[in-house]
């Protein structure tokens, strides 16, 4: 009996991630939520948060559920609400309201303030409640958010094509195109799921991209590059379309003047940052900055100096390295020095995770905080 | 009806396939072959080519089948022999005698000379004949004998463990271990699976390793180690037991004679090959040397310099990458010049295969030729 209680919640939570997944590239700075209205093993309702501002999933579960809801189970993947937030009323009182009998949660709330008070209030009012369902991947779906709500600096991924080798250019820097049409495709979702997205200056100079989303659907994140110096030529493409596509150039104060005043009358914002002990932008002064912007997770494309900057400071948090089928020898390696003697020293991943994108094989992993 | 027959053809084939790979490191220079003798969906024999110089798989199952072969279905993954070898008789005959009213086979015999032959005697015969199930597996199967016995090289597969940046030590040579526990078994079952196994002298200098399958049950293969100078230290792990394993030291006329001496004189075989431009060993003679000695297959296991000679020689037909869930940043690299000036011209790999050793990423792959 208890086994298949367990089963069928899985079933429904699993229903409720995929629709969580929905708002991914829209609902940031807020996690993603699903959540289904069932009884008598009947889907009554479903919803999810489909944009900042809008409906929780809860909400939006019990709105289409229209009225029946009375002794129903509610599924959501992320415990309920139970403040007033400035955009909307708690999520708590709605549920009561609508007279729910139990209440299934994937995973509670990671703030340590909140964790535990929706619980709470379910059950002063004898609502039977499940917490921990797929508790896993309910909480890997918003990894990005729990980053950011606990730091306040927004999740790195590091993502990059490289050879088998590890080599992302030729010596003399031929890489278009290392990898393949639908891995294209796939890094074009990545940045319409990521906030903000970031390159070094050199990419700009010598691969031109326009760092925009237009081989999938979804919005276009903040397009971001790091140019100490302030060389970016004013044709770049990155600095076109600023009506669909803001870019932010995040300086130092090397930068010249007169470049930086005709950016700003370019209508590209310009940012001058505190320099780091090399001369670079101080990244974490600009995680701090980009932060405060509610930019909450950050994808970061390269090239190899810029990658390797990330990794010595620390400040990423996941990996994807788009393997191509391919061995270049001798050339630019993805990765710089980080100071490895020992290999005991060298960074660790995990989990590690591959899957197959056209000829390629993609790489996602975590880091091992030492 | 016809996809009925289909299906259990693929399903009896695919049980002959796992019965031929028993014979994994026992039958080379001969290709793994498995059989099968079915009747009303009954399995009334099985049989594998067990070792060189053993039955060929057909007459392992028609013995196993204890005489009740006739109108019998056989199953097996390899066109059978026709010709009378050294030693065993053809199994063409053997089949007639068992009165078999149909005969399935996996591929034909890639020897244009044979291939085919078979099928007309039992055509002849009135025996129902179907060719071509499961063919790319049955092929695969024996992609290394397919390879010498066209070219009389041996089939060269590079194997050797990375971080995920393509690194196989840090820059002052600490290696030891970048791979897990089992990712080191996978690579004593390769050795086992292979005639020969090849390191070069620094891999003796520096990691003084054994290059024994003492971590699996199965047979030791030939070690060879490429030393030009002939610097290898005459108590080296690599030229301990004799015995059970033995080593040939491949080097040129730039070796000390007296060393050479020493060398045969512990038992050791020393080989003096013709030098390429470089002063290196000639690889082509070395794998012609090889594949006179009935080597059909090579595992070649670094380092670096090594396994770069094999690529810019052209005659590496696998490799096998065992990406550790690592970052190292600048160190040594496991692949060095192949003198790659355009994308273009890197070196194509497919099909690329990923799966998973421990907390490591296997990937297997082919090279395509240009």
């Amino acid at each position: 009996m208890n086994d298949k209680t367990t089963l069928s919640n899985e079933y429904y939570i699993k229903k409720a991630l995929l629709l969580a997944r929905k708002g991914a590239g829209r609902v940031s700075p807020n996690p993603m939520v699903g959540a289904l209205v069932v009884k008598d093993n009947t889907i009554l309702g479903a919803g999810y948060h489909r944009y900042y501002g809008g409906d929780h999933a809860e909400i939006d579960a019990i709105r289409d559920a229209k009225g029946k809801t009375e002794k129903a189970t509610l599924y959501v993947t992320l415990e309920p609400c139970c403040h007033h937030e400035k955009k909307t009323p708690p999520c708590t009182e709605a549920i009561l309201e609508s007279k729910f009998s139990k209440v299934v949660i994937g995973t509670l709330d990671p703030n340590p303030l909140v964790a535990g008070k929706a619980i709470k209030i379910f059950r002063q009012h004898n609502i039977e409640t499940k917490v921990g369902v797929l508790e896993n991947e309910c909480h890997k779906l918003n990894e990005a958010y729990w980053k950011y709500i606990s730091s306040r600096i927004p999740f790195v991924t590091l993502k990059y094509a490289q050879s088998l080798d590890g080599r992302i250019a030729t010596a003399s820097g031929s890489s278009q195109w290392i990898s393949s049409p639908p891995s294209q495709k796939l890094a074009h979702r990545l940045r319409a799921i990521n906030d903000g997205i970031l390159v070094g200056i050199n990419t700009v100079l010598l691969d031109n991209p326009e760092l925009t989303t237009r081989l999938v659907k979804g919005k276009n994140p903040l397009r971001i590059v790091l140019d100490s110096k302030l060389k970016i030529p004013l044709g770049a493409n990155v600095l076109k379309e600023q009506n669909v596509a803001p870019t932010l150039i995040a300086t130092t104060a090397q930068a010249d003047r007169t470049k930086l005043a005709e950016l700003k009358t370019a209508g590209v914002e310009v940012l001058v940052v505190r320099e780091d002990k090399n001369g670079g932008i101080s990244l974490p002064d600009l995680l701090g900055i980009l932060g405060e912007r509610n930019i909450a997770s950050l994808l970061v494309e390269g090239g190899a100096t810029t990658i390797t900057s990330f990794l010595q400071a620390g400040l990423a948090d996941k990996v994807i390295v788009i393997m191509a089928p391919k061995i270049i020898g001798r050339g630019i390696e993805a990765i710089g020095d980080l100071n490895t003697i020992d290999i005991k020293q060298a960074l660790t991943l995990s989990p590690m995770r591959a899957y197959r994108s056209g000829p390629d094989i993609v790489i996602e992993a975590g880091f091992v905080k030492k």
